[in-house]
């Protein structure tokens, strides 16, 4: 039987699923449900989601709470009625903040990059206007203005990467397919030698990579063995002799990519 | 003076860093400044950053640690070392979780969503390749496929919720942009008639989408506040009239907004 686990907030709750989730990857014998309920707002709602998870038959397994609240009543009223599975993220860590600090918190549900932040917003969806446009190789102009260009073959993962950067990080990341006719000489393409210094390279496993490829375009040249290794051999034949960081999709998610990438852009 | 805040982590230290953030929004009288450091995954790492807080000139302001390590050593170096400043989430919550559900951690590092489960990769790129393919109207076609489609005005939020809830939810979300033309009546387009179960509307003040469009089209009818005024108006009226939930995203941002569309989509 699966344990019930609600993720409760008054605001979106996503740092407090991803919590949960890191958390509840650690008991790799157990199954877990999650269920969100976010923007519980007002103390009716919370007392709602409250009730309906006391009238859950525990059994074996009681429902697990994992919850971020800057309100400060809705903590106490799931402190009082989960003490023991309840799992706050402000009330973890608040006092102790406040203790080292010398300051009561001033709670305000912080709006850090709302779109009335007018300022932080237009400069993500500059990014991501900048992505959108600059994807694929489509076009090549304005590259000094990127902050960064993903080089790599095609579906090693350039352009959510892209877009993550855009819409998380406000970079400008421009991305450029490397082609067969790239692929067949060591150098650089001649659009891409002005501006070595911005370029990340990504790589995958060629079997992964014909994987991926072979949902895309089944039975093709393009998705086949040969065709994706000799691609990816070549690639990293390049990004080694011109000396450009390489980062090995295969097995980690778009997160890490970005995040191996801000990491590198700030070296 | 302001107070440096380290993030520290074995894997992205994404939510670690969200976790400080949300934390010290609550203190606004403070300043901080935040230094992220991810991938830490040797000990070695470990002791080379805890000697570099450590050599920092305290002061009235001692820096904070945030941290989030799956690796038990990585932990107990950590508390030693800044035992009354240190907020690990995998040690806050750990301890109490394993008495709960009876069974230790097994410590892995959860590649829940890494390109190498290709089901997921899979799912996560096609509904990217969708977005990008059925942005702003350009295709009208496979709307049957979409698991959303968002209309609203130009510039009031659809293509980064679209990209958004691609990348993080997996879902196939399509946009339709509402111009002039469409704004003359209160019909709907004829091409979204067959599909009003699968439309979430976006709204925004006419002032904050003054502020918008004016960043990108100074000084244009295009930004004008007559226009902004008055597309925004009959969008409104055409919400209304065809009983299509609406989210205002003036003050909120692109996660709000896809956490408010996730559960309009599931309720």
């Amino acid at each position: 039987m699966s344990t019930r686990v609600f993720i409760l907030s008054d605001h979106t709750g996503i740092t407090a699923g991803s919590i949960a989730r890191a958390l509840l990857a650690q008991f790799p014998h157990q199954s877990f449900t999650l269920e969100e309920h976010p923007f519980l707002d007002d103390m009716q709602k919370v007392e709602h989601i409250a009730n309906e998870i006391e009238r859950i038959d525990e059994g074996d397994h009681p429902p697990l709470v994992f919850s971020s609240f800057v309100d400060r009543k809705a903590r106490s009223l799931l402190k009082e009625r989960f003490a023991d599975r309840l799992y706050d993220i402000f009330e973890a860590f608040t006092p102790p903040l406040e203790k080292l600090l010398g300051e009561s918190v001033s709670p305000i549900a912080g709006q850090l990059h709302g779109i009335s932040n007018t300022g932080l917003y237009t400069e993500r969806i500059q990014a991501l206007d900048y992505a959108m446009v600059h994807d694929d190789g489509s076009i090549t102009r304005n590259y000094e203005k990127a902050d960064v260009i993903l080089i790599g073959v095609s579906r090693s993962g350039k352009t959510p990467t892209c877009l993550y950067l855009a819409l998380h990080n406000g970079l400008q990341a421009a991305n450029y397919p490397l082609v067969d006719e790239d692929l067949e000489t060591t150098q650089l393409p001649p659009i891409l030698r002005q501006y070595r210094e911005k370029l990340v390279a990504l790589t995958i496993e060629p079997k992964q990579l014909q994987r991926i490829r072979q949902q895309r375009r089944p039975g093709s040249r393009y998705s086949s063995p040969e065709q994706c290794e000799w691609e990816v051999h070549q690639a990293e034949a390049i990004f080694r002799k011109h000396h450009i960081p390489v980062i090995d999709t295969t097995a980690v998610s778009i997160e890490e990519i970005a995040v191996h990438i801000t990491a590198e852009i700030m070296s």
